[in-house]
C-alpha cells in the first residue's frame, strides 16, 4: 500500500477561472494537456460540472473523469476522490484536478490534496493559480476594486450576513462576498443600511449561459445562484487621493549594484491623482 | 478636440500576472495580439518594465510602447499617458495597456483610464483580469489561503504596519500584505507578537530571475523588494471543520425548470472534513 511513487507522479490542482474558457492561463492549458488524467468534481456521475465544462471548451479532445462529490456525504466523497488520486499516483501518473477559480482559495482541491498526503506522504502536490470570480466580475462591471492603499475584505455569506456586516464596519475598505446567493436580499438590506448599496455589483454564472451582472440594488428581490459574487467598493474615495503607481523593477536596462535579489528601492510617489470615477 | 471616436476604438487594461509569462490568460494573449498598439508603464524611456518584459516573452513579435511614469511627478505622468491614449482613441485604435497583476487591483491603469474618460467621456474602456501575486505565491509556497468560511484581509504596508496590525486582530482571518518590502523586518515582528509567524510566507520577484519564496521568519533581516508579497494563513484551523465543497451548477445534464438565470438551489453540505495540513 505504500509503494514509492514514480518520480513523475504528481497531483496538480489547476484553477480554471470562473466560467469563460478564455480565462484559463497558458500554464493551466499546458498542465491539463500534459496530464495523464484530468479529474473534475461533479455532483453526479452523469452531471457535467462547471470545471469540466470549461476544460471541454478550452482544451477540446481532453478526456475529463468525474469525481462525484455527494454534498450529503462530504467526508466520504473526499475519501473516494482521494482513492482515485492515490491509485493514479501509485501508477506514476500526473493528475490534473481542475477546480473553479483558484485552487488555494475556497477550493475542494485542498481537502482532497490533504487526504492524499495523509495516505501517500511523499506525494508531489502542486497548484496552478486561476482567475477568481470577483476579478471577472470587476472586469465585467467596470469596478475598480482597490486603489492606492485601500484594503479588501473577502468574506463568505453562506450562512448569513454576519461576516459582511463586520466588514462593512470600516467604510474605507472594499468588500467581496462569496457564496452569498441565497442571502442576497438580506445582503442588500445590510448594504443599504450602511450606505454602501451605491456601486455594489452582483454577478452570477459568469461566462456561462444566463450570466447576470447587475447592481445589487437591482437584484435584491430574491436569491441568486450559490456561487454568486458581490463587490462593494470602498466609500469615500477621495479625489486627489495619493496615488501609488505600480511601476515595477526595470529589468536589465538599469541595473543597480547589489540588486539582483531585492530589486530597487521603493519608488517614491508625488503629486495627487484624481480617482477613477468618470463614466462609472 | 472632442471628435467622436471610431466604433472600434477602445482602451483595454490587460493584467499580465506577476512575472511568469505562462500566467497570462488566453484572453490576455488574444487581446494583446489583436491590439493596434500595446502600451506598458515604465520608469524611463530606456527601461524595460516588468509588464513589458512579460509581454515580450508571452507574445514574441509584439511591439510594446513605453509610457514613462516619473514617480516624482505622478499626476503629470498620468496626464502624459492619457495624452498618448487619447491620441490613439481619436485615431480609432484598440489600445492594450498592460499592467502587472490585475488591472482592477492596485493598478496604474485605473488612474490612466479615469483621465482618458475625463477627456473623451464616450471612450470604451475594458479590462482583462490577471493572476495576482498572492495567488502565485500561494502556489509556489504550497499555502492554502482560504478554506470553508475563512475570511481574507488584503492590505498594504507601503508606509508601515498599521493596516497589518489591524488585520491581525482577528486570528481567524488570512492576511495578504502588498507593497510591504521595505518594512519586512517590522512586519515579521508584528507577526511574531501576534503568534502568526508560523506559516507566514514572503515572495518577491515572482517568476523573475532572483525570485525568492521563503518563510517570513527567514527573510526578516532586511527589506525586500517594493512589490514583495506576504501571506499569513489563518491560525487555529480546526481539524474536522465543516467543509464547503465548491461544486458548481451542473450544466445541461440535469436541467431544472426555471433555472436558466439563477442556477440550482444551494447545495447542502454534510459531514466534516479534516483540514488540509499534511506535509505543510
Amino acid at each position: 500500500m505504500t509503494q514509492p511513487s514514480s518520480p513523475s507522479a504528481a497531483l496538480i490542482g489547476v484553477g480554471v477561472g470562473p466560467g469563460d474558457p478564455e480565462l484559463l492561463t497558458v500554464r493551466a492549458v499546458r498542465v491539463i494537456r500534459g496530464a495523464d488524467r484530468v479529474l473534475a468534481p461533479s455532483s453526479a456521475v452523469d452531471a457535467v460540472g462547471r470545471a469540466e465544462s470549461i476544460v471541454r471548451q478550452a482544451c477540446p479532445g481532453v478526456r475529463v473523469e468525474r469525481l462525484v462529490f455527494d454534498m450529503g456525504e462530504a467526508s466520504g466523497s473526499v475519501d473516494a476522490a482521494a482513492d482515485s488520486v492515490v491509485e493514479g499516483i501509485d501508477a506514476g501518473q500526473r493528475l490534473a484536478f481542475v477546480t473553479l477559480g483558484d485552487p488555494n482559495v475556497y477550493s475542494t482541491f485542498s481537502s482532497v490534496a490533504a487526504r492524499v498526503r495523509e495516505r501517500r506522504p511523499g506525494t508531489v502536490v502542486e497548484t496552478v493559480p486561476g482567475i477568481m470570480a470577483f476579478q471577472e466580475l470587476a472586469s465585467r462591471s467596470d469596478t475598480v476594486v482597490l486603489q492606492n492603499t485601500e484594503r479588501l475584505a473577502l468574506v463568505t455569506a453562506l450562512e448569513g450576513t454576519s461576516a459582511l456586516e463586520g466588514a462593512l464596519d470600516d467604510p474605507s475598505q472594499a468588500v467581496v462576498v462569496y457564496k452569498g446567493g441565497r442571502h442576497l436580499p438580506e445582503m442588500a438590506k445590510c448594504l443599504a443600511a450602511a450606505g454602501r448599496l451605491d456601486g455594489a455589483v452582483m454577478g452570477e454564472l459568469l461566462g456561462l449561459p444566463g450570466e447576470r451582472v447587475v447592481p445589487v440594488a437591482d437584484a435584491a428581490e430574491g436569491p441568486a445562484a450559490y456561487l454568486a459574487t458581490v463587490i462593494v467598493p470602498p466609500c469615500g474615495r477621495q479625489v486627489g487621493e495619493r496615488s501609488e503607481l505600480d511601476l515595477s523593477e526595470p529589468e536589465g536596462s538599469r541595473p543597480r549594484a547589489g540588486d539582483a535579489v531585492r530589486g530597487p528601492e521603493v519608488l517614491g510617489v508625488g503629486d495627487e491623482v484624481p480617482r477613477p470615477q468618470a463614466g462609472r
